[in-house]
């Protein structure tokens, strides 16, 4: 039978689950596969902290260059995590003729094309389907499972810290920052949840993805990335009158060759499947040309899952799975985020006043941007009342320019919102 | 480069999808994988007929034996289906050491052990993405994205045209049969429309993934199976006033190594993920013990999402992926229909005298069932009302005698209705 050798090195959440399924799935995945993977050592600066799982001795070590070095081990697991010593225990293991599995979506969307080379230039393999959609096989769904297709657009809820706390928003009718704190006390969310609630996660994650779509070197500095800091519960009231829910969702499409690539809190129908997909999980919307609409759905996050993701592509490597590589050599266009096209979704602050829609729509007119729905809603004592309007597809350039004129008009009393829309033009 | 030559039999809807992604994402799958999947021969009995692609003559034969005689042939598509000569093509094709693709789910349900079994004493393999969920690469997940997985549970919308039509009824109230004719005027119900509607094709597609989930024989004859037919707007009408959609679901689960296998309609909690899968589409929710919950979700059928996974296989065939084998020395049980436990909806047609309701609670005491909602309306002329109950969970064996003894009730006007009922227990 054959015989893989494996090194974790990280002894956190995903490296713990990532063992526990080593050790107590191992007689499956030989019976599944006829394939042994032996977890050989396992390190992290401490070893000494009680865990879910507790190793012989001789497994353990606080040193990540024995496993390194070790010329036993074939496959080396970094679920460190950051991007300075993960990097380096990546690049010194490829250096040392081992393959690479790897959780971590911040280093490959940022540095990947550096690490994917080397590995290539050496014959080695990086495995990293834990860095996208956790226990969901989303990059083996890519990579393989649609081979034939031409992807045309992946939408995904990729972060389920942002997902939990606009669903928590949603049904609840609470505010950003208590259901921020919910999050944080349920430990769906770090005590500093920037990554998280700024979109950076998701735009690593749809980094990847699109680079798999597309064939195209990782491209993170061009994302367009906006979080879910400004979403209130007033625009959840008013996206909800319209038939839309809130979502965060990491977006990259191509169309006549130029390829869009974004992160923002974006309306979408509340019949869509993935508008549904609630609390933590994560979901990803694919569209190839041959097999259509599909939509893959599951944990994003988590000790078990992660280690799921993990350990399949353990096996992958020990059977010698040539996956497709990343193509750096690809010429392509990425749309500048001014040039897209999208339905928005605004609500402004406007004085209660005859004549506040005209002069606004008048703005929208000059602009090429064509009005599908109003509300207005009641008469405020203070003069203020929100005026919310629903667009037909505009450029992203023409809403810029239309709200920087409306936001000095004297009618308008506060800084106005918008928000992307997804969907069917109505 | 690695060239692979491919032979298709059957030039219908997959195989014309198939011969379309292969001509057309030839140099696209080239780049992505390093192989070229070469289309040698299109075998069908008739090669006159218009189809979407005109292929040239020379690659066209209206004898199958050409292609399975081919020594230059590696793989062979069999996309006639049927359980007859399409067996009798995929058997010779691996006497002469062909690799086979199939779609063909009757066959692999019915005769795949013998199929399987031909194949790996030659050291040859079987594709049959395509055989379960049309597009969605659901064996592939199932084998490889989840193989460090125990599977716990699966339930599948795996039957586009019986989803079409539930969902036609739900949202039109409309009967059975009405909107069976409207499958059929679109295209999405054959004449004879048997396999679908009887649930026979969800057992053929169920019986494929509980052997991949756990490793038996494939057990065709062994799936409990009951189709749409009796279904009524009525009871979907009452399934919705208690939160609940009816999908016609292929379940397959585990509890204390005895395996659950069966398809029947089955009244889902509308919040479910799964439950707002409607029309055409099909989705598998797969529970693993590592991964958790996970959907996926797509074209269940249609010439290309279909030719995308016949594709998908032929290149994974290519590449030399050593798949998980199908395990026929397992020792198993399938528990008999009798004795799986589930919640139940019943509706009786009840005489409108005071004491039906004890009579009918008195029969489900004796018989340890136990009341979990009641639903009955206003009075009717004629004295028959309908009397809607939910129950917690009860054994089947329980609830069918319960319901031989009050049919026979003098208050029961009509033969009972029940549902089988998916969810929590409230």
């Amino acid at each position: 039978m054959k015989q893989v050798r494996v090194g974790v090195i990280g002894f956190g959440t995903v490296g713990t689950g990532t063992v526990k399924i080593l050790l107590n799935q191992r007689e499956l995945i030989k019976k599944r596969t006829g394939i042994d993977v032996v977890l050989k050592k396992v390190a992290d600066k401490d070893i000494e902290r009680p865990r879910e799982i507790t190793l012989p001795k001789e497994l353990l070590t606080t040193d990540a260059w024995e496993i390194i070095k070790d010329p036993e081990i074939d496959i080396v697991v970094e679920v460190v995590g950051g991007t300075t010593v993960a990097k380096q225990f990546i690049m010194e293991a490829l250096k040392n003729g081992k393959h690479v599995v790897t959780a971590n979506k911040a280093l490959l969307a940022e540095q990947g094309n550096e690490i994917f080379k080397e590995a290539l230039s050496r014959g080695l393999k990086i495995g990293f389907e834990a860095s996208v959609g956790g226990g969901i096989p989303i990059i083996k769904i890519m990579r393989e499972g649609l081979v034939a297709n031409k992807m045309l657009a992946i939408y995904g809820i990729i972060n389920g810290t942002t997902n939990f706390i606009l669903t928590k928003m949603t049904n609840e009718g609470i505010d950003f920052q208590d259901a921020l704190r919910q999050a944080q006390t349920l430990g769906f969310a770090e005590a500093d949840p920037t990554l998280d609630i700024e979109g950076i996660d998701s735009a690593h994650k749809i980094t990847i993805l699109a680079s798999l779509a597309y064939g195209i070197p990782l491209s993170f500095d061009r994302v367009y990335c906006e979080g879910i800091t400004k979403i209130t519960a007033q625009d959840i009231a008013f996206a909800r009158e319209f038939g839309y829910k809130i979502k965060l969702l990491a977006i990259t499409k191509i169309l006549n060759g130029e390829i869009e690539l974004r992160v923002h809190p974006t309306m979408v129908p509340e019949d869509y499947l993935i508008s549904k997909v609630d609390g933590v999980f994560n979901a990803i919307y694919v569209e190839g040309d041959s097999v259509g609409s599909t939509l893959y759905y599951g944990r994003g996050a988590g000790s078990m899952p992660t280690g799921s993701a993990v350990t399949a592509d353990i096996v992958d490597i020990a059977k010698g799975v040539n996956t497709m590589p990343f193509d750096f050599s690809e010429k392509y266009k990425i749309k500048p985020m001014e040039e897209i096209e999208s339905m928005y979704y605004f609500r402004f602050t406007a004085l209660d006043r005859p004549g506040v829609l005209s002069k606004i729509s008048g703005v929208f007119g000059e602009h090429n941007i064509s009005i599908a729905s109003v509300i207005q809603k009641g008469r405020s004592k203070a003069g203020a009342v929100p005026l919310v309007i629903l667009t037909h597809k505009a450029r992203e350039k023409d809403v810029l320019e239309a709200l920087e004129k409306i936001d000095k008009l004297p009618v308008v009393s506060d800084k106005s919102v918008f928000i992307r829309v997804e969907g069917e033009e109505s």
